[in-house]
């Protein structure tokens, strides 16, 4: 976390209270914000996730005549493009060793966590919902494709459970920035 | 915010800047934290929105013959006895007019509002996703009680957005409090 102030030659006067830095500098790049390699390898994994989860709910002929079905597959469309967008720019800021400390930059990757999370995690639910009640309620599966529809479903819960980290840190950055400015 | 700041004799000398304030000290009583007003209004709504939700989907017959229905029963359960406990808390709080900014209550209701906005979010997520398909999907509404269901969903998925403030609050205070602490 403090590694671009240890690299760089030592400041005349160390600050020794952080409440004392200028209004506005401090957000620290905790691990697994946007532009830390942690950052990147969560957006990959949220990226491999969601690609799986709609790879296997497309595989099935018959997802199309159930509506929560449709939608965790708009849901899992949605969140590859959030995941890539943002991986993209982790490793352009990892590239050009540049920080992603700005707040508008930080407030918006955290909205558009809350947005994709909710989305996520809310068809994964349906998408659950109508898995739970083909398998054990009306007890069906054999005459559907239960085990495409369930990894489906474990999928979107990982890549939503995967996402939550961003979004709290996101929120985190914001929140602890705000005082400061 | 600054109510009672205002109201209090005009300490000596002013501080300039609020990151000089002494640590730990400057927890912010946002509108709709605990101990609010406007949090207590918050929590009396969550809780009538899950009563009703409850009392919508328990006066059907058969709502434990589908999985997701039974656990949007226990989910509404749940959120009855959390929102409770903390309108109580919130009620004791405004009596004897004590804030409630001490650092490890924010984050115990932090942590009790992310795990009920989860469990309640996840119920009617599910529900929905069963009750688009007995409406949409097979068109069987004449012989369930697709009315009692739709209202239960309605009633958890507006019960989770109004804990979605609550739970965004609690982080948000915990988060601005961390980095002078």
């Amino acid at each position: 976390m403090e590694v671009a102030a240890a690299a760089a030659p030592a400041p005349a006067p160390a600050p020794a209270n952080p409440a004392q830095h200028p209004p506005g500098v401090l957000m620290k790049d905790l691990p697994g914000m946007p532009g830390t390699p942690s950052g990147l390898a969560l957006r990959v994994t949220q990226l491999l996730l969601a690609a799986v989860s709609l790879a296997a709910m497309s595989s099935t002929s018959d997802f199309a005549s159930v509506s929560a079905f449709c939608y965790i597959v708009a849901a899992a469309i949605l969140q590859c493009v959030w995941s890539l967008s943002v991986a993209m720019v982790d490793i352009y800021a990892l590239l050009v060793k540049r920080c992603l400390r700005n707040r508008w930059l930080v407030t918006f990757f955290a909205i558009g966590d809350m947005i994709t999370v909710t989305v996520t995690f809310s068809g994964a639910c349906a998408a659950a919902g109508i898995t739970v009640l083909i398998d054990d309620d009306l007890s069906i599966c054999s005459m559907n494709h239960c085990p495409s529809f369930m990894s489906s479903v474990a999928m979107a819960f990982m890549c939503s459970f995967s996402l939550s980290p961003s979004f709290i840190l996101n929120l985190w950055a914001v929140a602890s920035s705000r005082i400061l400015a």
